[in-house]
């Protein structure tokens, strides 16, 4: 029996198109799956793959076929099923063998599975796989988190089954224990943020334009040529183009407006709030996905209220004006996300490579973009900064807060609903207002508290000469 | 020795507070602190209510003080020095002792010490206390969670020293182990909105149309005369008429403007995430508290952007358009509030008494208001429901939506940040949607990850026809 170099348990959708990826790029690979019928089936349609692939049949047999050291990548649901796995293999493992667990593990769990590894266990590394099914096949971009010297040897397979931007993998070791999962965390919440901005701006051409699907189709083709290039407008495009064969309606108009998760957007949201990191955009798309989940409720509010959607005011918005908000919401978006990762860095003393970040989500992974080139070129300036202070993003806001402000404006007027994009906006003003309104949260607190505040002319813990105490 | 009918650990400013009150309510009371000064200087300073206060020496003598089945509060910080004191009085006490945590405990702390309690450990209450300083001293709200039994052992204490509205006190238990503590954090994350949208009407006042703090002042003292009326409103009018000694202006003009938080906000905001819950208002909330403390960054973003509030155009908003979308945003927060309690309750299988939790803020705690007593009223006639589907407040809505719709375009042309406000509007425009824009969510799911959706003409679990797969 010959020995592969790599092991996989998992062949779900997503194991199974990574098994393929890395049987192509030319490693003989073990896989082994619960149901032996699985795995069976899996190789017999792996086609002109199968020679690189072994079926094993228990989880003792693919340990006995795979080289020395171990690496076996586990593709099995996050949570319990990943600790139930490890327990499972680590009395067949040898010394310097290594677990690596490339499901959509909460952090967290990976940290504690890193700690596990440290005291003694196999050697554990956590990555983050985006892409989808047709990432993992043909180049998924890759977050690592675990030891340097455990991700060199893996590194050869991962670089060679990512994604690449212009020759260059999307395959980075982000840092320590949990860093992969916890980066791959807050690009689901980004691609969230994504998804719901363009659903917004998709509901203002529908509803207060009264735009045609085709119509939509046509103008995302448009900006998916411009700044807003991204693999999100791109299948925006295309899903508004498509008309669905038993109705012949456009399908997004057959399409149920109730939207599921998996939970990774409440992770980024919970994270953010350990974190104090401020990222309402994303928030507003987890709140939108939990409200539109509320459809009856809805249905009763549209009864009783009257439909919210009403027809904007002739030339009140052009379609540029939609893709100068879209661009500004986005820059917005991903100053928030960075700088949550920026704060988690800090936090969990990991030194989190921003720039890097933002290069292995230029290609492979759901929310890859032009605009992440860019955004790689100024966290590599400056990476502390906020991105909407470095000069490439602030000139764009510059030039396209209007167009938001106009947008968010006239959606309120008419009741169209904008949670993200106006959230973004909010968020925006307040980070260009030097004085804001928090003193006046600060006088209520120290009036019924007693919690003190500071002043303008310096000196904290000071308190108001309140002559009404709280009754 | 005369042994006393309660005991209380901690004598900090509310514990102190909270001791005297329960004297003053008759009740002989014996008081331990860490540090033995302080209790002397407590005790000497009691005044009349000495006579009733046992100051101990030590947690021996503090258990050796009260009459047997003895009951015992903890006004201690939250977290481990809780969990320190309970194991350090534990072995001091006997069969059918209490516990009553009545700091502000997160609730999951509060389950598991129910937990720990149901194990063979002492008795365990934990109760939520409201009302600041004053609060505790004078009349709190009181948020209970616990076995009825142990409950119904302290009750007289407990309604004797809280509040009363129109002679009915608010010390309600709200259900087993953590909910006491869960009612309260909720109520905190309900504050912090609370104090958001004044602090933002404030700014566009302040801001928007040049009002001296003094003219701010007459305007909130209006408003308390009307369906705003609360202790919120009421110290927001006494705030702003305080003048700083040192210099002549007004003190809330002297006030830095970086709010400071304790974290309840926070938990509010990760328990709503859990629960799929949607409080935009309260997440707004703690968003703003979060940017406020990036002062820094603040003014690095007025710098390069330009300051951002602008003075709205002359005769845009009135006063009572203020009123008007604050009415809106109070009832759009105080529906995501319950929704959540509603959730929570569902969730942990407490059957939280929605009315009973609007009765006991009606007095004593921060968030007390008038509405309260119509929210009360509403909840009683059908606790399922959506407060703002309630005929009282859907009609109030009705009257004030579009007051707020105009203010929060205004302020988005304006530059003027209202997160909290343009959250609350968002989310009702989204309730009032029959037809969202979450088909395209799904579409896009659909299209990259094979998620599937429902259609509009039934059955789930749909794949679109796509022509081209993610790439």
């Amino acid at each position: 029996m010959t020995q592969s170099e790599i092991g996989l348990i998992g062949l779900g959708t997503m194991g199974a198109m990574l098994a393929l990826n890395i049987a192509e790029k030319g490693f003989a690979i073990a896989v082994w799956n619960r149901t032996t019928e699985v795995t069976q089936r899996f190789v017999a349609n792996a086609g002109d793959l199968a020679p690189r692939i072994t079926a094993t049949q228990s989880l003792a047999e693919l340990v006995r076929s795979l080289k020395a050291p171990r690496a076996i990548i586990l593709m099995v649901p996050a949570g319990q099923p990943v600790d139930d796995q490890i327990a499972a293999l680590t009395p067949l493992l040898d010394e310097g063998d290594m677990i690596i667990d490339a499901g959509n593990a909460n952090f967290r769990d990976t940290n504690r599975r890193a700690q596990d590894a440290a005291k003694g266990g196999p050697q554990f590394l956590g990555i983050g796989v985006s892409g989808g099914e047709e990432g993992a096949r043909h180049g998924p971009s890759i977050m690592g988190g675990g030891r340097a010297q455990d991700w060199a040897r893996i590194e050869p397979v991962l670089q060679a089954i990512a994604a690449k931007y212009e020759g260059t993998p999307c395959a980075t070791l982000m840092g320590e224990a949990g860093a992969g999962h916890f980066v791959k965390t807050v690009h689901n919440g980004i691609e969230y943020a994504d998804m719901q901005m363009i659903a917004e701006v998709y509901g203002v051409m529908r509803d207060g334009m009264s735009m045609p699907a085709a119509a939509i189709s046509g103008l995302f083709d448009g900006w998916n040529k411009g700044p807003l290039q991204s693999y999100l407008i791109e299948i925006s495009a295309a899903v508004t183009a498509v008309v669905d064969q038993k109705t012949n309606r456009p399908i997004v108009d057959v399409i149920l407006d109730r939207a599921g998760q998996k939970g990774t957007g409440r992770w980024t949201a919970i994270e953010a709030q350990h974190l104090s990191a401020p990222i309402p955009v994303i928030e507003a798309a987890v709140m939108a996905r939990n409200t539109s989940a509320r459809l009856e409720e809805r249905l009763k509010g549209e009864a009783r209220f009257g439909a919210a959607p009403q027809t904007l005011p002739e030339g009140a918005l052009m379609p540029q004006d939609l893709e100068a908000a879209m661009i500004a919401g986005k820059i917005l978006c991903y100053a928030q996300g960075f700088a949550l990762i920026s704060a988690a860095s800090d936090e969990f003393g990991w030194a989190l490579p921003l720039p890097e970040i933002a290069k292995v989500w230029r290609e492979g992974c759901i929310i890859r973009s032009a605009m992440l080139n860019d955004m790689a070129q100024a966290l590599a300036e400056e990476p502390g900064r906020n991105l909407i202070f470095a000069p490439f993003f602030a000139d764009h806001l510059e030039k396209s807060h209007k167009a938001l402000r106009k947008l968010v404006a006239q959606a309120a007027l008419c009741g169209l609903p904008l949670p993200a994009l106006a959230s973004g906006l909010a968020w925006f003003d307040m980070m260009r207002t030097g004085r804001s309104t928090a003193n006046m949260i600060q006088a209520q607190r120290d009036f019924f508290g007693a919690h003190g505040f500071e002043r303008i002319d310096g000196g904290a813990d000071h308190h108001g000469p309140w002559a009404l105490q709280g009754g």
